[in-house]
């Protein structure tokens, strides 16, 4: 079993980097407090005897050595980015579990087949740099590197040359490692373990995912002075979209998600109508055809509504990934893990999307979830117990020196 | 007649300091292209023979001395701060053809009773410090000095500080000054004057205005993991409260406006369900029966939206001018001014408020308007033509001689 102690400690101290306001965390990623992160999580690194490599999305590989030099790795890992108001949690977790699983075998002097390698995905959340997943896409072959080297945040900053600022572009070329499996731990970011009562999650799938990118013209014009017969109101428009796509989600129920997080009015101002609403529209199911289904439809309806008020609409999808069916052996192991461990369990089809998700593209890949207390997550108030942390990272060793071959 | 070239150039040359990004400005109150615009409005009083003395809001007060010391001024302004994509006339247009009537007086050599005080209102636009019109509301004792101070930018800058900070925090008490007439030239603003084909428009009334400022409360939440019936949704209360005020104000056609030009989303995540939604409304009525009216509506059905989907809902009325009837006699001295310098003209009531509104509450005002390409404006697109201009500073300055007597 692993040290649950250790574990909760080191979950604290990364905590303090990049505070949010609430409790939680702001350390996006490519900030100086990422900058902070890495450095702290490499010098855990370091002292657990692993060998750090970086590539050029700034991924960090952090290797244990195994026994057998043609063995390909075992990768597990996550991300130490967070949500602008972020919890101590998500993705950190996953990162620092990975890293008690070493710790813990350093502990017992077990020795593997194949290399153990610690992992910390750059731009997992994409809430500066979209898409999410961002690096583990470029890793996957969905991105290109020059598209990733690309992306703007709001303040119009290129993720390369914030990559380049920090100090941690590496120099391996992005996807060149090859793996023998990849797993992931994270908190499971919704309601279903804590409701059920259970203390593992046994991931068999992830739902897919489309990020619609709205951009709707109006005419900039003053909320005094412009008859409501003369304006062209994008605000308006933007609300009847986030009307239908609500109605789009609810259509398709059990099993789909459909709404808006994100909304630029432009030039936002009380007394001007908005010339220019930038929103993303973020739908997710685990069926593929209620997905794409659901992007028809909001595609077909958002013009009609544009047209109706002479508001000008395009759309980019901006995100996207299929449904992901999880590796039936790592899956086993996983729950015959907590079986062994004598942990409660059941099966899960993550809600959010996760670096698994495009590791599973190119190696077999499952995940490990825990509960968290009332669903929440993307919110500084995200909250688990150290007990829960441990059942999950208990498990986690066990799959992984299972799947690594002592 | 006035020298509409030297009033062009004047109007030219101020655009030049706070250029916006469309060929607009972006010249904002208290930033320091504020200052930089107001140095350059003092050189040219100075030039013109004016005295200026400055209130402790920053308001900017240039006499034309009169032969009677104890003749009341009359005061001729408007405001030189700009919308964040703000056009090169609103405002602008008023305080340099003021400085227009006096430079044409002192071509002349034309001595009046009453001194001419040259007015430039500071943060007439509330774009950066709600609300609109502060300073002469301040003057007008419609607000207190305190209460103008501690108005915040988004970035959090409190007015007192910035209006220290620029260096332009006068000694004088802001409304002791008593005035025989207050005038203020304007661009509509609205497409009335150019679909009549009328040069000028004579203003009569000022439509009454309710800013309400609206902040939800949902729940932040994993756009992904958080199923539909788990959702505390501020955004979709924000729509929907969009489109109930549409639908308020479609009830109360004709005469009647509401809409909504600012909007924030916390955290403002593409996969985060916003935790806080922040927004303003903007109903207008000439008509004050209509006018409170609507916002009995809308603070009656909002709370009805929110409780439905479970989210908090408070709102605070943060601006808010009655309907104005300006002083016949100076509207009739504008509309006689018109005739016998054979302008087309008509009557309008202004869709906008102006610092003339307030000005209304401690002396006799009014306002002389003339058309906007388009009816455009709070768009950097704004235009008039030269001769537009100058036909209205005929006016002005035709009306201020009469009211200030030779
Ligand atoms: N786990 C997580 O929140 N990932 C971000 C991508 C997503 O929105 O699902
Ligand atoms: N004239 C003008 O745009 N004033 C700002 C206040 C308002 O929104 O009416």
């Amino acid at each position: 079993r692993v040290n649950g102690d250790r574990l909760w400690d080191s979950l604290m101290d990364m905590a303090k980097i990049g505070p949010g306001i609430a409790g939680g965390n702001n350390r996006q990623t490519l900030t100086d407090s990422d900058a902070e992160g890495r450095s702290l999580f490499k010098t855990w690194c370091d002292e657990a005897g692993l060998t750090m490599g970086i590539d050029q999305m700034g991924t960090m590989f952090a290797t244990r050595p195994g026994t057998d030099p043609d063995a390909l790795p075992v990768y597990v890992g996550s991300h130490l980015d967070t949500q602008p108001t972020g919890g101590k949690y998500d993705g950190v977790l996953g990162v620092l579990a990975a890293l008690e699983v070493v710790r813990t075998m350093n502990d017992l002097g077990i020795k593997t087949k194949h290399p153990i390698v610690v992992t910390n995905w750059t731009n997992e959340e994409g809430a500066r740099f979209a898409p999410a997943m961002l690096a583990s896409g470029v890793f996957a072959g969905v991105h290109s590197l020059d598209f990733a080297y690309n992306r703007k945040d709001p303040e119009g900053n290129l993720f390369g040359d914030e990559l380049k600022r920090i100090g941690w572009l590496g120099d391996e070329e992005v996807g060149a490692r090859k793996m023998h499996a990849y797993f992931e731990y994270h908190i499971e970011q919704g309601p279903i373990l804590e409701a059920e009562d259970k203390q593992i999650g046994v991931v068999t799938h992830c739902q897919g995912l489309w990020w619609l990118e709205f951009t709707l013209t109006g005419k900039e014009a003053h909320t005094g002075s412009t008859p409501m017969n003369m304006r062209v109101n994008a605000g308006l428009a933007m609300s009847r979209i986030l009307e239908m796509v609500q109605g789009v989600a609810m259509g398709e129920q059990p099993g789909a998600v459909g709404g808006v997080g994100q909304v630029f009015f432009s030039p936002n101002s009380r007394n001007v109508l908005p010339g220019k609403v930038v929103f993303t529209v973020d739908i997710r199911s685990p069926d593929k055809a209620k997905l794409d289904r659901m992007r028809a439809k909001i595609e077909a309806e958002a013009p009609k509504i544009c047209d109706a008020l002479g508001v000008g609409c395009s759309v980019e999808a901006i995100g996207h990934f299929a449904p992901v069916t999880f590796d039936e052996k790592l899956v086993s192991s996983v729950r015959s893990a907590a079986e062994r461990l004598g942990y409660s369990h059941m099966n899960l089809i993550s809600g959010a999307g996760h670096d698994a998700c495009w590791a599973a593209k190119v190696a077999p890949a499952t995940m490990v979830m825990c509960p968290c207390v009332g669903g929440l997550s993307h919110n500084e108030a995200e909250d688990i117990s150290k007990e829960w942390a441990t059942a999950g990272a208990d498990v986690l060793f066990h799959a992984v020196v299972e799947t690594a071959e002592i």
